[in-house]
């Protein structure tokens, strides 16, 4: 495999099913744990890469156990809002909150943020997502799509441009 | 049994738990189920049995899919807050939303309440509870106490007043 092959594998997630009712996602992201972890809790950062590119308004960020967060989407298809509220802040390597989008209101997943430091200034992010029955954790999987890796896309230019 | 038994017995609420991550409530009420509709979603009515006769302040209640809820119980051993969003709202039969206690932040439970009209001008409530994990339905059993059934005491004493 060449060092280009390598690259563009490392550049799209590896999404897998653990158990029944969870969705695990691993990424390698070229910059220090650090900077990752502002990018996933300054909400100036995420509103510029966690709506995959669209316009985000961050209407409330309380980054603090029990603080809650809601973030609204502009996408071409309408305006989709998500919140939450933090159940652990770990800085810089771990995060947990539940997450809720207003589309599919009372349904609540609990999604998991571990940012482990690879020593050589690239970080693995491990997010887990556990959802009450295995029908949510299913449509969450049909309702992703591209739209994962376009957000961390987003998050590789914003940490190139030294974030 | 005496029927004066049957009455003892049917005071108390029978609880279960239907699988590893559930916990079902069962109780039958001596009224009909439109009035105990009023009483689970007139928060001045709320107010008077959810929180076991303490003082309960309805901070927030949107009675809509994708409202939300908050309520704060003023009790002996301190201020409890709760929380959460509807899921579903049929009038007078289904209700279902979520619901997460301040003091574990981030941990949410689905409750789904039916009320099933007994044509007897009784009324029985079947209320199940989905936990994301066995550990916190244990959690939320061990906690329980005699909490429930002081509730439903008040709830049975409003009810009597002709709410």
């Amino acid at each position: 495999m060449t060092s280009q092959a390598v690259k563009q594998r490392a550049a799209k997630a590896a999404v897998s099913t653990p158990t029944d009712r969870e969705i695990r996602v691993e990424r390698i992201f070229d910059a220090p744990r650090e900077r990752l972890w502002r990018a996933f809790t300054d909400p100036a950062l995420l509103a510029q890469w966690w709506g995959r590119g669209n316009r985000l308004v961050v209407e409330r960020y309380e980054l603090e156990k029990g603080g809650h967060w809601r973030f609204v989407e502009h996408a071409d298809d309408g305006v989709h809002g998500f919140e939450g509220r933090f159940r652990e802040v770990t800085p810089p390597e771990r995060l947990a909150m539940t997450f809720e989008w207003d589309g599919m209101p009372g349904y609540v997943a609990i999604e998991t943020t571990v940012l482990e430091d690879l020593g050589d200034g690239r970080t693995r992010l491990v997010a887990t997502t556990l959802f009450h029955t295995t029908e949510e954790r299913d449509g969450m999987l049909g309702a992703m799509g591209e739209g994962l890796d376009q957000s961390y896309a987003a998050l590789d230019r914003l940490l190139a441009g030294g974030a």
